[in-house]
């Protein structure tokens, strides 16, 4: 970890989460939030120490994907090294779309770094039997990607879980316009096009829905959703809190 | 401003705000909304850059105002320099009490500071008239050091304001125990006991009342208060946002 300036002048708390954020905005103070809801703790000083690079200028990612825009890498690599310069010993991104670039990210990045589809996975697969089929609610580019589905941990194993992909109609009038109104900030119509999306996951045997972008969770709930979901945000906030609270 | 290793990768933004956070943690987050909410953006991209150090484990700052505890100004001074370490442009504190401390840590830091209570009291002088009564809620620290109505501003102005502050009663039985209820999360207890000391101030003739303590609005409406309220956490956030797309 570099030491930061200063940290002379105090003792520097160990374990300080580096959040690589802005993507979008709104969804890094949620994962901040369910950071919080993560924690253990009664008073200020026993949350987690975290610093937080939220530099929303950084190129579209599904564009990027689809080769219609400039890749995000140099500005996500500028970004995290701000957190470097600012002491983080850890740098987590709470947007699935940009774990596309998290390999070449993290060769660049002189810190470690934890997979949110890990996180998630790990959390699905405790959730749902081995003959049980699990739904994914995720972007274009996340499905396009296949990010979750060909998914190889770091551990070297390629989940088992047997994915339920929403059709291609499903995608056209539910998901992809209910992430657009969360970003635009239409909760109430995201709400429902999204309930949509995951329902018809359920109708055709999902026995839970991972939610594998970092917007729906924004507008989404389980009781609108009527199927157990496995929020890769909070998964992946779970894992930053209990890897600070380790080291 | 420090460019950042690595900024020769992408086109470094202006106007990075740099947020001194993590006292409390919660509130930290609210200020982040309210930096979204003060800002007109259609796209990720249109957001205001932002960098946060949130780092609890910073001694509490009521019992360093009472002489009972270890000074947090060294801890605040390393946490901003990680803000400094990591490009920010300006610093902003969404702490009320930690402004007991604004000017050594404006000496200590090589970057400008927004300071909250102006940025309140700008609001509350715009909101009131010449005649009438404002109303105050915080911390006993904050109130006790005179902080908000003995404020000079950076323009060397006093501030003209009639106060009105709580009754000892109201503090040791409302004020005090709805802030520790918010701390505690328990948001529901809070929100009555808050409600009850503002409208013990309007009863008494407050037109408004000025809420200086960034605990406070995570509990309080302006519905449930039954005055209007001006949130020095929101008026921060306005400011810094407007910094940002000056510069």
């Amino acid at each position: 970890m570099i030491a930061p300036r200063g940290a002379h002048l105090t003792t520097p708390p160990r374990g300080v989460v580096g959040v690589l954020g802005g993507m979008g905005p709104l969804a890094t103070i949620d994962f901040l939030r369910k950071m919080l809801d993560a924690t253990p703790a009664a008073t200020d000083q026993e949350h987690v120490p975290v610093v937080v690079s939220s530099i929303p200028q950084i190129p579209d990612r599904p564009r990027a994907f689809r080769g219609e825009g400039p890749s995000p890498l140099p500005a996500m690599i500028a970004s995290a090294e701000r957190l470097v310069a600012a002491g983080a010993g850890l740098i987590v991104m709470p947007c699935n779309t940009a774990h596309l670039w998290f390999d070449e990210l993290q060769r660049a990045v002189p810190l470690p770094m934890l997979h949110m589809v890990d996180a998630a996975l790990e959390e699905a697969e405790q959730a749902v039997g081995a003959s049980e089929r699990i739904g994914l609610l995720a972007t274009e580019a996340t499905l396009a990607s296949r990010l979750y589905l060909d998914r190889v941990g770091t551990d070297g194993r390629r989940n088992t879980l047997q994915w339920l992909l929403p059709t291609a109609a499903e995608m056209r009038d539910q998901v992809t316009p209910g992430i657009a109104a969360v970003k635009s900030g239409d909760l109430a119509r995201a709400a429902s096009l999204l309930a949509g999306g995951a329902s018809a996951l359920a109708a055709r045997g999902a026995s839970a829905v991972v939610i594998g972008c970092t917007e729906i969770p924004l507008a989404l709930s389980e009781a609108d959703a009527g199927v157990p979901l496995i929020d890769a945000s909070s998964a992946l906030a779970r894992r930053a809190v209990a890897w600070s609270m380790r080291v």
